[in-house]
């Protein structure tokens, strides 16, 4: 099939983000054509600035802008609690809770033995440092509820628990919202056994 | 909620394209951190390339990058039949079934009175300007199988039939793979309008 050249390679480009096939790109791709230019230039700014002006925090790991980031430069949060995260999303989705008010710490992965990534290939050793030096009252591990969330859980809580510092995990339960009916066994079974007295 | 400005803005531009909303914009965005710079630049060039360097051919209405477009500017190509589409990615669609070899008219649009879009509005005019100077046999109205679509192909063929040359409509049915059972109403009564000796 023939298209011309530039609409191909946009079309190429759209490819490569993931969920997107060959007819969703094309589909994109016709509709940045049908945009305004300055939106066009817009976008194509945003690519290349979030590409280029975004680095880790050097103390967090979460992705940032300055260094430290924002939440690690922020004063009045309480320095005592550190929880630990997968990702930056992850620490997107925590603050959108606006429950918490602690300092993160973001691994950027978790152990997975079947992909050969190990406690070293993850941001493990930069955690351990700042417990060292800063005073930490409490880590709480929100990892993700999967087998590799539980390990790499299970390595940073018997790394961390001989220090003295407390450490939690969040709950697992029925979501909010939920139906007990169509509740997996294994989530079921985690809701019972977190039962807290009303 | 509080993401690093250039990451907002890149989620912003996300959020444009169709179908596209803010949880999926914001997995675009996280991805995009994660491409490899190189891959990140030339997806902005393709934008812009696109937008830029694309326009409609002057004949058919065509997008492309050189004027007149590869079809029009194609002598191997049958001249005595226009295929009238409703927009460039038609043409796209048409020309990977491999079986047409004859030129297109693109109308960038239907006629459709309730969005208050008239005859010319679309590119209907170029149309007749084409049939009288060129050696054109038949027109084959391709426009979509809806309201505005038949409308527009009525419109048309009331418009061309005049001058004697013949204008035919692609047929409308079962689609192949299709299932009797499933096909809503109009489709089947137009499958057995439009039935053929075998």
């Amino acid at each position: 099939m023939h298209y011309p050249e530039p609409i191909t390679k946009l079309i190429d480009s759209f490819m490569k983000l993931p969920g997107i096939g060959p007819k969703s790109a094309a589909r994109l791709a016709f509709f940045v054509l049908d945009m305004k230019e300055d939106d066009v230039l817009n976008f194509a700014k945003a690519l290349v600035d979030a590409k280029r002006n975004l680095t880790f925090c050097s103390v967090c790991g979460h992705i940032t802008d300055q260094d430290p980031c924002y939440i690690c430069s922020d004063t009045s949060r309480d320095r005592s609690v550190i929880c630990v995260v997968e990702e930056p999303r992850d620490v997107i989705a925590m603050e959108k809770m606006r429950d918490y008010n602690g300092l993160y710490h973001v691994l950027h992965g978790t152990i997975s033995p079947m992909d050969g990534v190990g406690p070293e290939d993850i941001n493990i050793a930069d955690l351990i440092k700042r417990l060292q030096n800063e005073e930490v009252e409490e880590v709480i591990l929100a990892t993700n509820p999967n087998v590799e969330g539980e390990a790499t859980a299970m390595y940073i809580s018997r790394l961390v628990k001989p220090s003295g510092i407390k450490v939690t995990r969040i709950a697992h339960g029925l979501p909010v919202g939920g139906d007990l009916e169509y509740a997996d066994e294994v989530t079921l079974s985690k809701a019972l056994e977190g039962r807290r007295e009303v």
